[in-house]
């Protein structure tokens, strides 16, 4: 008999969900304003246990059918579809919704790009020429002796086959190392464009198409990629050269970022163009005069969630939290608004927002919620659509009438480490590369590297396995890349300064005293998980570990992770080669064929594999054993042993 | 309250259920040889209540979420999301899937297309230059004084911006009528890509993004005029160019087709360039000899579903039955392969071919299923692949160890109606239009056109509904176009000639005499539905009708549909303007506002609407009063009460 993840999801009674402390404080807040949140309704919300165990089925009109998931191969569906048919179509159309977000997300970034360089939108502009270049070179688009329009041109038209291509290997496959590349070939699963993908997916997974685990699968894998390494890879690409790569900077995060005397305005999604637009308002002179006028001191402009983590990382906007805390923090009755445009905004802002008279505005044609003011954001325009928000916000303020509770908590820290600066610290001014990051790993200092990501999750207390994770994993000497709500985790739990090397094991904490960094490296919004797969292939690139990312003493985890799009960005990071574990819960029932292909057998093919756990502790302890397991197959397990240094080793990295 | 249709349901109880004679007969065998059909499964799965009213929600890993059918507005789910963004995301995503089913499907045969033209197909070659010059000259392609091959390079750059336009509107566009074409600029629903609209809808249904039940619906809508106008719309085409338009062929249906002394061979799916060679491989002189030298008296080639509805069309291809059937047809014991593509192939296939000792061989690159054999169909080298078939076919055939029982039925009718033919036939050789039908419509003879398409489902006794409906159809002078399941399930019941003019009232029955013609014509698969869009515009661009198809007096009804596919072709015929109506279940709950947004509001935007009904003579009178209510609007309801017509007429009429 399988055995169903059932007993585990009781340990996970959803009335024991809690909150980080600011936003238990507002919980609290909440409760006596008898305002209802996202941890309550999560309390009063039994999850489905059949379609927890991803044992249902509604791809068609002849059931819904349910398969018992301690029992799964007694029955089929009324197709006769098995429990793995069934459960890999499921899984297969997560990534399809979670490639299609970021994909979409990353195509509006491109056509952005296009209206700047055609000239048809003028108020943005392409900020970093360097990366424009570089990323140019980097798809052999010739950029010597030509101007920035004319390889801006150029790399519009080899992106735009990113999506729309119709058969071929999608332009950033260039920087994927060769021995994964040969994996990928061998498999079948190179990705076509991303939209060709992602539709091929949905027919595949259309009742009485495909009917093996395996091969599903496979499309899965290949659609993830085309997210990986194509959508989101793009949307990071075009960001950086629109709105500049970020570099470190000192920011501060959590709720008290908030201010009780200024007009106070939240920006919550994952396009950055809007929020760039924003800091253009929120400094217009009139618009500040008339904040002042309204008796605030100013306005004070605050990021949330993954937009938030973006321009936090480029130009250290204030963030007031993650996913978990975006309902509450209106609870504190500051907020004088709250403007949306993409992706992880609950419905439920409505309710709350109305609670507290916070204006909540769409501004995206894709995104509108009921009770919302929809405010269209237009690239020709934009200042109509942002100056508006500010003047909602102005006229709040003025009208406040909530008694204003904030919580106290600013965590100040480092953040905005993209893969280019993570390659120039390492290595110095004058000798930039991944030498010294690989020459650490192979002398046993840093033992590995972990990407931690996603989401939160109500139904486990907010941001503490994310930190407990993290911290077993410094302490174990694996330097730590953070991005999306997991990065905010870790800058709220003080993570993000270079004073965090002590909770670092000797090794790691030595290689952070000597670059002066923080043990845990953000590296920006989910989208930009496409940085840790670029900074993967300079390891590969670098030599000394390997041919492929597979061999790397990598492994990434997303502890809270709650969206389809996290299992897009796991499914990708198994295809590249990547051991991933998730936490919460996993949508297979174990000891059937499709989850033992999924954490087993896709690595005898030679790319990564899934792996689940709840406790953050033996989370780590699986992707440490991952990561001893690839060091003894690269044989430099013998060099971790020389785990104290001496100083000859520490000239030696000098 | 909210009204669940739970309560109807109860009447639908699947232990009911019940097939057409032939299938019945099979399932009388099946269930003496101990064999378990999808009848069987169906009356032993208790569909999810919750599921089937659309009322869970498994987009995020929050939930998965349940609302309450009978109090939908009580509660939310974790999120937040009401049941209106619920039902609005499953739709949607229902059409999406079914979108990218038809879409992928196009692609594939305009893949064909394009290395026929270039060269590097030789196996298949254009049929139908007639088609091709039509085709283009709708496109505004030049085609005086240039060769196929010119025309041919135009046309395919064409449609394939069909799948990849990344904005802009669809070539196909230009069929539409004005009128119709108006109102969806005006809602701004004018489809661009189907890849991209797809996409799009994919992350608009991600947790946290579109959470406005009208915002979701508009682009179900532009997703699935992507489809209608577009991914199926092309493939009709390009099938009718490369293998030829159907015109009237007399065809026998039913599974009596298979022959005891023969080697059959059924081809089951929806590509037709298997089936295409696989016409040559069955008439390949060695093999054909290779099957005497088995001792049978030849091969014998017959269709299922929508590839066998359109082998049937276009080259008189008996049919043996549609979905609901073949798992059955297998239990005659006379079925020596089964070689199936995609799209409807039941994994419980697999299960009874073994049974039987019958190949069940898949062939198409993205439908594998456990336990079938793979020979995949390479349309550089078709024969490869069908030959493989056919003798593994005679393997069997030699090898034969079972019971035979093949029902008696065989229906001879008349298939194959193009839009073309009907424009043809309509109109007579030298005065092709739809002149005679609009002009039979205003003058009250024929009242009006139906459209009956779509599956088979076993919730319900198979065939009956439509069969039912029908029948009060033309009773009542609509004149019935039929497709996929719906023709299938007519012409066994011996609809499909001329002679069941009988049925029909005494306008209709008037008309179809005068014309030599069936009160029902067969358009071919559900990918050709597309035909009845074309039928439509043509109506309207005829004049006297209106300015577009909302105007016409029209109706669509699916009685026993069961996919996803069905989902977006209904949606692509609401969003176009029809009326349509949906028999078995409806996935919304009664009385919220996205269901009274679907069944409603639509209409007052200036397009179609959807309606429900399980009784087959109840739905032929809602689409029958909303005929009726077209005619009104137009002015031509005096005209239908002068409905026993005088002998000025039928000269009128000549």
């Amino acid at each position: 008999m399988a055995k169903s993840k059932k007993e585990v999801k009781n340990q996970l009674d959803p009335k024991d969900c809690t909150a980080c402390d600011s936003t238990s404080q507002m919980i609290t807040k909440a409760r006596k304003d008898g305002v209802i949140l996202h941890f309550d309704r999560a309390a009063d919300m039994k999850a489905c246990p059949i379609g927890a165990d991803s044992a249902c089925c509604k791809n068609c009109f002849m059931g819904p059918c349910r398969l018992n998931p301690r029992d799964p191969y007694k029955k089929a569906g009324v197709c006769g579809a098995t429990i793995d048919t069934i459960m890999a179509r499921n899984f297969a159309r997560a990534v399809a919704a979670g490639a299609a977000s970021h994909t979409d997300h990353g195509m509006a970034m491109l056509e952005l790009f296009r209206d700047v360089v055609n000239g048809k939108v003028l108020d943005y502009e392409i900020k970093d020429e360097f990366k424009l270049e570089r990323v140019a070179k980097s798809l052999d688009i010739e950029t010597e002796g030509r101007t920035p329009k004319e390889i801006a041109t150029d790399l519009y038209k080899q992106l735009e086959s990113t999506y729309t291509q119709v058969d071929g290997e999608i332009p950033f496959t260039k920087r994927v190392p060769q021995g994964t590349l040969d994996t990928w070939r061998k498999l079948g699963i190179v990705p076509r464009g991303a939209m060709r993908e992602i539709m091929e997916m949905m027919h595949r997974t259309h009742m009485g198409v495909d009917q093996h685990y395996k091969n599903i699968t496979k499309q899965a894998s290949r659609t993830a990629l085309s997210d990986g390494w194509g959508g989101s890879m793009v949307s990071t690409e075009i960001s950086d050269i629109l709105f500049g790569t970020p570099s470190p900077i000192n920011v501060g995060v959590n709720m008290g970022v908030l201010k009780e005397d200024m007009v106070n305005i939240i920006i919550h999604g994952h396009e950055p163009n809007l929020f760039e637009s924003m800091l253009v308002s929120v400094n217009e002179k009139t618009l500040v005069e008339s904040a002042v006028a309204a008796g605030a001191k100013g306005i004070n402009l605050v990021g949330m969630c993954c937009s938030g983590a973006e321009m936090m990382s480029r130009h250290g906007v204030p963030h007031a939290g993650n996913f978990s805390s975006t309902e509450a923090i209106m609870v504190t009755g500051a907020v004088d608004a709250m403007a949306v445009d993409i992706q992880c905004i609950k419905q439920g802002l409505a309710a709350v927002a109305q609670c507290y008279d916070t204006p909540l505005i769409t501004t995206n044609t894709r995104a509108h919620i009921e009770g919302a003011t929809h405010v269209e954001f237009e690239e020709h325009n934009p200042s109509a659509c942002t100056d508006e928000i500010v003047i909602k916000a102005i006229t709040r303020f003025k009208n406040r009438r909530h008694e204003i509770e904030i919580p106290k908590a600013v965590n100040d820290g480092v953040q905005g480490f993209s893969h280019e600066y993570i390659e120039y610290m390492l290595g110095g001014a004058f000798r930039g590369g991944y030498a010294p990051l690989n020459e650490n790993i192979i002398n046993g200092r840093i033992r590995g590297v972990a990407g931690v990501v996603g989401c939160t999750n109500p139904r486990v207390k907010q941001d503490d396995s994310h930190v407990k994770l993290v911290k077993e994993l410094i302490k174990n000497d694996v330097l730590v890349l953070l991005t999306g709500c997991a990065q905010i985790a870790l800058a709220k739990a003080g993570f993000s300064v270079p004073e965090a090397a002590h909770y670092a094991g000797p090794g790691l904490q030595e290689v952070c005293e000597t670059v002066g960094m923080p043990p845990v490296l953000g590296l920006g919004s989910c989208v930009d998980n496409s940085r840790i797969l670029i900074a993967a292939s300079a390891m590969v690139a670098q030599g000394g570990l390997g041919n492929s990312i597979a061999d790397l003493p990598v492994a990434g985890a997303a502890p809270e992770y709650m969206s389809e799009k996290a299992i897009a960005i796991g499914q990708y990071f198994v295809a590249s080669g990547v051991y991933t574990v998730f936490g919460v819960t996993f949508p297979t029932i174990e000891d059937t064929k499709f989850h033992n292909y999924l954490f087993d057998g896709l690595e005898s093919e030679g790319i990564g594999k899934w792996d689940h756990a709840i406790d953050p502790i033996e989370m780590a302890h699986k992707m440490i054993a991952h990561i001893d397991k690839k060091r003894k197959e690269l044989g430099i397990d013998k060099g971790r042993e020389r785990v104290l240094v001496d100083m000859a080793d520490r000239r030696g990295l000098a």
